[in-house]
């Protein structure tokens, strides 16, 4: 078996990048590794992302979303992620159960329990191994993502700026309950710095 | 408030047949009604079960499946059904919860406890208030079907009727489980004795 590491994190915190050089470096030091992200090119997963993200679809409730995510992280899990991890790989995994427990869990406010529960069933034993949470203060990030692709300034608004801070306090809530399994790393540093500690983190995990 | 009765039964133990008369007949009393089935016309439902229904999602996880099950229910349930119950309305519905806990939970082995977590986190408050289960044997339900609509043989092959058997017995189930919510009305009879006992039971339901 495997390893499945997930990465979480605000937006702006640098997921997306680190995941790729950590990707290579290990690669580069012999390992099997595949990177994915939730639904990650499974069709099934694309069709219930399509329902999730249809503009059309304004109308729909909160918990019928949370159902949706949880029906595709299954799809996904089960025809990518489970074999991966069966031929002995390290999955990377950009997002995973944490990041619905804060969003829609704590931040819309459907109560965490309740989301871990559907999302228990999704997934079954396969919680991850391992979970590296970038922290970054939502100034931060939403900062870094209005720089990087020049977003208007309006999407960043206050009640936006409210949510993504509830978001943050979700994922601290997080850490407390898992301790062991998600590893906290200051994420508003150099990409280097950041860099350096999730494979220290990682790798560690892996020899240990 | 009004009130939400959900019909339950195997393939070909006359539901539809039922739930037209009784809409009828409670029209005729006076009684606001509305009679629906789930995705019910409602888009963001119907979508759902386009995914659920997609010859070409033949990978389609059971867990998947149920996920989505519940996730078009809470959508139907909150567009459809909740405003009706608003308004004081009457609303029979062709299955709901105890479907997906019978063929999904028991007959499809996925746990009934498991199945029914994940739609109590549906549909929250909404259990049904009353539930009529038609009650036939998957032999005589399913020469109904095959004469009804002229249906080949074969669909009605060993397994299949094996698999009708068990969604029989986790009914049975339910039935031991909820005693006061869920009421058998034998179905091998007559329509007309099938319906004067339903009318009966929904009758007393409401005036009690």
């Amino acid at each position: 078996m495997g390893y499945l590491i997930s990465f979480e994190g605000g937006e702006g915190s640098g997921k997306s990048t680190i995941l790729k050089l950590l990707s290579e470096s290990l690669k580069q030091k012999g390992y099997e590794v595949i990177c994915t992200r939730e639904p990650g090119g499974i069709d099934i997963a694309e069709q219930i992302r399509n329902v999730i993200l249809d503009k059309k679809n304004v109308n729909m409730d909160a918990k019928t979303e949370a159902l949706l995510y949880a029906a595709a992280r299954r799809q996904h899990l089960v025809e990518k992620v489970i074999p991966q991890l069966e031929r002995g790989s390290i999955v990377l995994c950009d997002r995973y159960i944490d990041s619905s427990l804060t969003y829609q869990g704590y931040a819309r406010g459907l109560g965490m329990e309740d989301v871990f529960n559907i999302n228990q069933f999704a997934i079954g034993k396969y919680m991850p191994d391992l979970t590296l949470y970038l922290d970054v203060s939502p100034k931060v990030g939403l900062s870094r993502i209005q720089k990087d692709d020049g977003r208007e300034v309006n999407r960043l608004d206050l009640e936006s700026l409210e949510f993504h801070e509830k978001v943050r306090e979700g994922y601290h809530k997080l850490l407390e309950q898992y301790p062991k399994r998600i590893k906290q790393i200051d994420a508003e540093r150099d990409i280097d710095m950041v860099f350096s500690d999730v494979l220290n983190v990682v790798i560690n995990f892996i020899n240990k």
